[in-house]
């Protein structure tokens, strides 16, 4: 039997698809903090340049990938489609289990699909410098990636927490050409001042966030980029989605259900989209269900109501799921999953009942992990193990229930840069956790006070 | 332009090609240590299945490839072939540049080629259990993940520094469920008497050999595997060139020049092997270059002669390009590339001038592997980068000549695993080394002992 259905790279997909058209109930405007009133293309031009801003705020239903971006993909991608024979038999289920697998780009994840578009429209308008965060290194290195297929420069502001623990992240960029600095760094206001308050200061992503933005904001000939949660971000990631409804055509199957893991969104956003476009426009039943580890849980226990996407509170507040901008969740593994809030179409969408969220704990999310590389070969990044369990749970439903489905899953990333995690995992030194109600609570409650009258 | 020519899992081929049948002068047999005698196939079949007993002595062109091993092939192959688009530009250069990526496999190497072979005709013949060594982790990462596959259990062996040094590759194979001792272990005869004199060695690729060997000898359910050097593997691995060869039919295209790195050999021959059939039997002029590095200079600074594979000395004679079974490289990071001797293949190849060999310093190659990295967005394993280099060398020959030449190389594997490397180049902790004449003689002088009268 096949067990990958490839894709040549006349078969990659000319235009990305944004979902927004088809939305019946249009995301909530962001708002500008100060006024609260929606805030407005040029609230962002200092910080993006114009092409990704109208991309932004666009309602048309497909945008075309240039060719310039197309033919960096092709670097990596099309990325096959694998049918999980391996993990079937190995669950005995008559399901039948695919997934797309992103992790043979040049980052080990799905990052560089909007890394690529983001430094090429950064390009055409004559950036010099693209500066941002990164937290476990994977949105670090697509940029870095990507910036030096365009001859950008890179400037990263990694969590000095990361940056100390996960050198290998840091060497990854260093190859591919970028500037690492730890954050907190002295190269900011806002760097210098949490060292000044605090010298030991290990940093957060809000922190590093501040800091990218302040350089960008600061300097003409720089930009500033992020790797998830805003809608030009998710709307790159559809390629992935596209791809597997042109494989799956050739199998000819189409997903009952379809999992991926979700931080900011771009990971769930980028698969499932493209599958929900059908249940929007044509009322198919297709499931799309989002995973969020049990420690983050936004979707499942969090509040939709505007917040920042950033720490610091820099960001224009969007309408989202969050657990509130200063939540600060457990060092679980999957690094990639700790962010308060859900991307503001995802948010929508489970606010209208499009789509589904279910919260895993990490034990059993490496068990799955485990578990899939003996079966299938390849070892999966933490975040990827948060989609193979609600496979598992899926599978065993479908078997309760005496049916057979057709389940599609983002394998999003490989665990070659994160066996320190696995390490962890065997040795028995992780843990799940549960966020406490009073936990939630307080983290929720100084929200309240950023909504608009 | 097209960068990656696929080829779908239909047109995997369905033999190996044993380049022994094509060779005019015949490889000489391997000698019994204690007789000088030929050794026969019952020598070997205590540590290994018969059919692959057949295999290292057979003369067949073309050897069937199971469809049980095709099909576990499938998980990763066929793999791509690249054109290398971004570092001909960076290189500046007319000549084309090919490069088949064998990173793509479930342990990031080449390795899983012949060892998902070797795992299966173990399991054919009711082997319950595979003993290994590993050096730095590549070969036992291959083997724990083909012995998953057909539920045999594996046991390896990494040398101990190893061991201690990159606990990473450790995890790696217990994800694919393998026991992984440090060597030298309490669990072996061996093992004791190494600790016993020394309680604080941290062993060697020849002492885990050892362990491995008088595992697999002492219990009948348990058969020993080795990653490289002798025939069967290489002849695995031929399923490498033969894919390039197909892949290179579509672009209309035949090399001018075959490059890759030599360890054991098994990386060269996979990928070279198949082109230069054509020049043993229709007098093709393709240039086969296997590149050493110069701390571990076999092929161009060893002796042609009978000596031990294995540092204790419980091997065959082999006759081959060697250093010495005793000769101790520099630790440098390529360590794939740290073996004292050449394939008899590759050797005899080599000897009748079929094949070239050339030595770099490790300084260069990983310049090489950087600049690929910025040019291609894929980081390459350290002993990959060594190929690299060569190509660049030759694209400056093919300059200055004027000319355009066609190079295909081996990216045999990427550099996920190996990011310490680069981390010790970047910080300029690396040297070059250079073997003293004196070492060398001193190193070869115990193996004229061995020679046959």
């Amino acid at each position: 039997m096949q067990r990958k259905i490839l894709l040549n790279e006349n078969e990659m997909p000319h235009h990305w698809y944004n979902i927004v058209s088809d939305m019946e109930n249009k995301p909530l405007p962001p708002l500008h903090p100060g006024t609260k009133q929606p805030a407005g293309p040029a609230d962002l031009a200092p910080l993006f340049p114009m092409e990704l801003i109208m991309q932004e705020v666009s309602g048309e239903r497909y945008i075309e990938i240039p060719d310039e971006v197309r033919d960096i993909y092709k670097i990596w991608r099309p990325t096959p489609l694998y049918r999980a024979i391996g993990l079937e038999k190995m669950l005995g289920t008559d399901c039948k289990i695919y997934y797309k697998y992103e992790g043979t780009s040049p980052s080990g994840s799905h990052k560089p699909n909007t890394a690529v578009a983001q430094a090429y429209y950064n390009k055409q308008e004559g950036v010099k410098k693209i500066a941002t965060e990164t937290g476990a290194g994977q949105w670090g290195t697509a940029l870095s990636f990507a910036c030096a297929q365009f001859g950008i420069e890179c400037d990263v502001y990694m969590v000095k927490v990361s940056y100390e623990q996960k050198p290998y992240r840091k060497i990854m960029m260093n190859n591919f050409g970028a500037n690492v600095y730890a954050s907190p760094s002295t190269r900011t206001n806002a760097g210098r001042a949490i060292l000044e308050k605090d010298p030991q200061s290990t940093g957060s992503l809000g922190i590093a966030i501040s800091e990218a933005v302040e350089i960008a904001a600061s300097d003409p000939d720089t930009k500033y980029a992020l790797g998830s949660v805003l809608n030009h971000v998710l709307l790159h990631q559809t390629i992935i989605g596209q791809e597997c409804e042109k494989q799956l055509e050739y199998t000819g199957d189409f997903p009952d259900i379809v999992i991926a893991p979700l931080g900011g969104g771009s990971n769930f956003a980028g698969i499932a989209f493209p599958f929900l476009k059908h249940k929007l426009t044509n009322g198919n039943k297709v499931r799309c269900i989002a995973v969020e580890p049990a420690s983050c849980p936004k979707l499942t226990r969090g509040k939709f109501m505007y917040d920042f996407g950033d720490t610091a509170g820099y960001t224009p507040l969007l309408p989202m799921y969050t657990l509130g901008h200063n939540f600060s969740p457990a060092a679980i593994h999957a690094g990639g999953l700790r962010y308060h809030g859900a991307s503001v179409l995802c948010s929508q969408l489970l606010k209208d009942g499009l789509i589904e969220a279910v919260a895993l704990q990490q034990l059993e999310c490496f068990e799955a992990g485990v578990k899939f590389s003996k079966a299938e070969g390849i070892i999966p990044a933490p975040e990827a193990t948060h989609a193979i369990a609600q496979v598992m749970h899926e599978v065993e439903k479908a078997k309760e229930e005496g049916v057979s489905k057709t389940i599609l899953f983002n394998l999003c990333g490989h665990g070659f840069v994160d066996m320190q995690a696995y390490a962890d995992y065997f040795d028995g030194k992780l843990v799940d956790h549960v966020l406490s109600d009073e936990d939630l609570t307080t983290a929720l409650a100084e929200v309240d006070a950023l909504q608009p009258a």
